[in-house]
């Protein structure tokens, strides 16, 4: 993030702690489980949630969506008939790189919160700063692409570290790769042994129930 | 970028724009010719320039790494007994996610400026910071991998519209994806109708030719 002058940036990220509490609040108030999800840009949080959503039984899901300007991926979840609202960093906010909370809380009134069950803000692609900035989320899950590289949990440890959930993604292009799996999972475990980690193929809905029971873990 | 403070964020630019320029001065007084090259994470930036190196003839080659933190890419690009310098983010920059003038300037001592014709500036992997910051290039390139989704150009405009050359990348796994490369195409097009185009396997080497034919004129 811009440190140009730390003393600006620590008080930035005071400022955003204090309106993610008020978020945090709202969120219980209303009984609402709220997932921040994040990734590179084309890592697939999309698609993903077009899987996901008809497997939620009686769970009603909202969506939040982040993108610097656009609407591409609120109109992908609207088709669904699954409530969103979309935020631009672009309008309003200088079009910054994630969402922070204000952001969030700045959307809220978009949603009817207290008929939702689950809410997934699928954050700005972005694998740097999404991570310094909590929106007073319950839980965070990050989708890594298995066409990015092995390295990027060494690369990009703060991503990575601070996610509950790490959804490996793309894995039914596995075959046509130079990819060692392995090697990716072992470096995640480096830098964050405690996530969960969850083979996916948002393509072809390989291991979405795997993650989606997860999901329901916390939302009961 | 982070402008939660307008007027800060337009001090941090034009304090940039200063130093972009007194890099500008330093790269024509050595007559070098400098590239800023960006993309996604895992885009394929690296392995594009472990391909492009053997095949630059007499042009003598450096680079300058950009990372939050590690050095996996400068090691790689040092493996090929190029000459590289590896920026971290992390390290008296507050994990900044992306590379700005002054950071460039922190490492053109590490670099034998004098000896060069081409230095290649590898940014943070981040669509949308790195396009902010001017470094004092010639060109700026950007990698968009086709596994990352025909709307990316779209999505992160001001990147794409601020490239001279956009590679599109991986093009080995078209046959492998649901992807419409000629919707990407267009909407690059609609961003940047100037753009250079060029179809590239950094993995295979196909259509690398091209693109360093074109990086030539420029250090021409």
């Amino acid at each position: 993030m811009h440190r140009h002058h730390v003393s600006v940036a620590e008080g930035v990220l005071d400022a955003n702690d204090t309106i993610a509490a008020a978020n945090r609040a709202d969120f219980d108030a209303a009984s609402l489980t709220v997932l921040n999800l994040m990734s590179s840009p084309g890592a697939g949080k999309t698609t993903l949630l077009e899987r996901l959503a008809p497997l939620l039984g009686d769970v009603v899901l909202g969506v939040l969506e982040g993108d610097v300007q656009g609407s591409y991926d609120s109109d992908r979840i609207a088709a669904m008939h699954v409530p969103v609202a979309q935020i631009n960093t672009a309008a309003g906010f200088g079009g910054e790189c994630h969402l922070d909370a204000n952001m969030v809380r700045s959307a809220l009134g978009l949603l009817p919160l207290g008929e939702l069950d689950l809410l997934i803000v699928e954050n700005v692609g972005n694998l740097v700063c999404p991570a310094e900035f909590r929106i007073g989320e319950d839980a965070r899950a990050m989708v890594i692409s298995v066409t990015e590289g092995e390295d990027k949990p060494l690369k990009y440890p703060l991503m990575f570290h601070s996610a509950d959930a790490i959804v490996i993604n793309k894995i039914d292009l596995l075959e046509h790769l130079d990819f060692d799996l392995e090697e990716l999972r072992a470096n995640i475990a480096a830098v964050n042994p405690q996530a969960a980690q969850f083979l996916i193929s948002a393509r072809t809905g390989e291991g979405v129930e795997a993650w989606r029971d997860w999901l329901l873990e916390r939302v009961a």
